[in-house]
């Protein structure tokens, strides 16, 4: 689209958007790994459970690792009032019209929530497929949540998400019963558009599949905190 | 966030980008009215069922009227390819790395699918609840679908769609007895961020309540066909 700008000069612009953001990234990492903070990005399409989720997560561990969480959202502060009526210390940060949280905006939460040593940061970004797989938080892994409602080609169609994130939890795995929905076939195609990608079938209401992502974290954890 | 210009700079850009937009949404909604073509962008997260939507209605009413469909997404000719397979043309718009469609994209697309006097142009939005909100694409009604398992909070999360929509087919309904979801709360929500907003609750799958959207794309078409 013509904006006045030169085609060269938009270009330029969105690097250098990218650029800073990614110096805040690297000041927020460098942060984290220095106090031994685990720091999870939550990324998912609005609607795949990703709050659900992280309440069941934070009950199971809550007493085994102190858990903090920043929960950006377009409007309300519903999601935080959810995590704190867990008992963890939570912050909401609303984008309004912005669609995904940026390393600025997490540097900022970080000093305001102030997690503790060998903690576990949630970072649940705004419900988007598309803009957050972009925009570095200084967190050590994307986590895509994927739920069987939304279909099995969803990997193919948001490359950029699904290759961007370590690990991919297939959620509501309790409604497949009532759906259409190919497990073998979601798995091939998020492993197209990255190999490496690891994947936990589960269900954040059933508890069906959660010991294993609490296993998960539980090694990122030590991984970070052994200093790597 | 810094970026080597100044803040007064970067939304003068952002206005630019807007206002370009808009002219070619406006030349678009010029050209269609003058054909009589009702044009319908629907809008909503990925996987809310958009595409299964539209090969029942183009089922139902192929027949009746003549249907056109824009598809847009990040990657893949999937969507396009499952709506030719029910006898409507069809063009698959790549995004790329972008987040929505805009007015130049959906111009260029009229160019190419060319559809014909008082047909039905249904141009399906990226999958995205924040992104297309803004930007015009010179349709005569935003239709944002929100299924049922995406929870009733979506329109005070996501208040810019839900408000720039005319129309919420609340999608999916038959998984309503295997959820936990408040079909009166959602309603509420939606009319909190748009009083005017109609609501339809469907079932792609199953037909229930679909009946009643066919209904109103006649109605609506009947209105553009009237020179409205």
């Amino acid at each position: 689209m013509r904006t006045g700008l030169s085609q060269a000069r938009m270009v330029e612009i969105e690097q250098n958007i990218l650029s800073k953001n990614d110096e805040y990234a690297l000041h927020n990492r460098q942060r984290l790994q220095d106090a031994g903070i685990l720091a999870l990005n939550l990324v998912s399409s609005p609607g795949s459970g990703k709050t659900t989720l992280l309440t069941h997560t934070i009950e199971a561990l809550g007493n085994e690792m102190p858990v903090s969480v920043i929960e950006g959202d377009q409007q309300t502060a519903n999601d935080a009032d959810r995590i704190r009526a867990t008992g963890a210390a939570a912050l909401q940060v609303n984008t309004g019209k912005g669609c995904h949280l940026d390393g600025h905006m997490v540097g900022h939460a970080i000093d305001s929530l102030a997690p503790t040593d060998d903690s576990v940061l949630f970072i649940e970004n705004v419900g988007n497929l598309v803009c957050p797989a972009a925009f570095d938080l200084g967190e050590h892994h994307k986590v895509v949540i994927l739920s069987v409602t939304e279909g099995e080609d969803k990997p193919l169609k948001y490359p950029d998400m699904f290759h961007a994130a370590d690990l991919m939890l297939l959620n509501k795995i309790d409604l497949l019963p009532y759906l259409d929905f190919d497990v073998e076939a979601c798995k091939t195609n998020a492993r197209r558009v990255n190999p490496d990608i690891q994947i936990l079938p589960v269900s954040a209401t059933s508890g069906e599949g959660m010991p294993a992502w609490f296993d998960w974290i539980r090694a990122a954890r030590q991984f970070v905190r052994a200093g790597h």
